[in-house]
């Protein structure tokens, strides 16, 4: 046995871990990672003897304190989030609405902080969520300032629809792409749910590259959209400058 | 080759970044890590092809967004520190100092979660970094309501100083512990720093056992502690109530 597929049999045990299945007894473990019981014990003990997993009093495995700091050094996970927060809560006290910021993986946005306003419309992302990019403000506005060429294989894709309202058709997500990078603000109007409106801006690193977004998510009736575009984008501008940005002349 | 000792390499090369080491090369990984620059290659690849680890352009590894995803799910992390969020921010209104959440890991403190206040003394702990129980005002608040042969066995190991004021004898210490179990809060003064001054209470879980601490930290020159207890006890209570701890009749 090779140290890659070891490697890889350990890293099975901690992907059969995720947000609809949090905590596992081994038998759970073993299934979820295609692993034999007896591997799939050994390789927990090992994952908890280190600290990544923890085994409460009846036996179900969780993951452990170790492995959240270890990945509290994420540069675009805890680190950024951390850097941010400041601005997310300006721009909560700010709207009072839900704000979020998320980063790009692949072709999924993936939520690194959320905070719920009060009055809060019924959207429920936790942390560490994942959603596809056309749907999403956030989504939107990682998208129209990716790659070209991940814009053309996304758009080549597939389509998922949420809501009567989300974009499925190619020519439309192009459309709204481009006016993502006109307007500097991304817009899911009931893409995601049928009562919800997103207003996102992107974050841009000290190469101006686009890093992360963040969005506001507020009730669709009602929402005045031209009063939270400002806020959002400077929140993202100083999200930007906090990551090192300098704005360009123009 | 076992399956253990390969975890445990693995599990060596993430063990590599910690808070002064957030970024590393290949050959700082394998110093590190105590492995042959062949084998750190092998297991870092392994890593980085499940996104343990991200490797940047001029090759320079940094923890991955996977790893910080599943950490999420830690419930003694985000879990705990996303639940516990509005009870901090409130803290932190209430206060606008330096407020702290942090669960016991053996012998430490790790801080779960920091919100700092603008005229924040100059205390600089970082989300996940560790600290010895006896000096800080959550650390004094977890020992205090930790298991009795864990309290003994701190006291009876030497007590290191960080100022003049830190608790290094075990006579004193246990009498402070008694005080922090009779009082209900826990106060660190100049323990940690020659100008500052923590106030800490425990959070319960639903079993009652105390399961992390909250705190604030503020300058030692006029610090008023009456006014802090009641806002870090009702933030403590209303943490643990998050968690669903139900107070009983007395």
């Amino acid at each position: 046995m090779t140290d890659r597929s070891a490697a890889d049999r350990l890293l099975a045990v901690l992907a059969a871990f995720d947000q609809e299945h949090p905590a596992l007894r081994l038998t759970d473990i073993s299934r979820r990672a295609g692993l034999s019981l007896t591997t799939a014990h050994r390789l927990a003990g090992a994952l908890t003897a280190w600290g990544a997993l923890e085994r409460d009093a009846s036996g179900v495995y969780h993951v452990g304190l170790r492995l959240w700091e270890v990945a509290a050094l994420a540069p675009r996970g805890l680190g950024l989030r951390q850097l941010a927060l400041p601005y997310l809560e300006d721009l909560y006290e700010a709207t009072h609405e839900n704000v979020q910021l998320a980063v790009r993986d692949d072709t999924e946005v993936v939520y690194i902080e959320w905070l719920s306003g009060r009055s809060a419309v019924g959207v429920h992302i936790r942390v560490g969520a994942r959603w596809p990019l056309h749907a999403t403000g956030v989504g939107l506005a990682l998208l129209a300032h990716g790659d070209p060429g991940l814009q053309e294989a996304y758009c080549a894709a597939p389509l998922a629809a949420f809501t009567p309202h989300t974009i499925t058709d190619p020519v439309h997500l192009r459309r709204a792409l481009a006016e993502v990078r006109r307007s500097g603000v991304a817009v899911s109007d009931r893409q995601v749910a049928d009562d919800a409106l997103s207003v996102a801006a992107p974050v841009r690193g000290p190469d101006g590259v686009v890093a992360a977004a963040v969005s506001v998510v507020v009730p669709h009736d009602g929402a005045r959209i031209p009063a939270l575009v400002p806020a959002v984008r400077l929140a993202a501008r100083g999200i930007s400058r906090a990551l090192g940005w300098q704005p360009t002349a123009h």
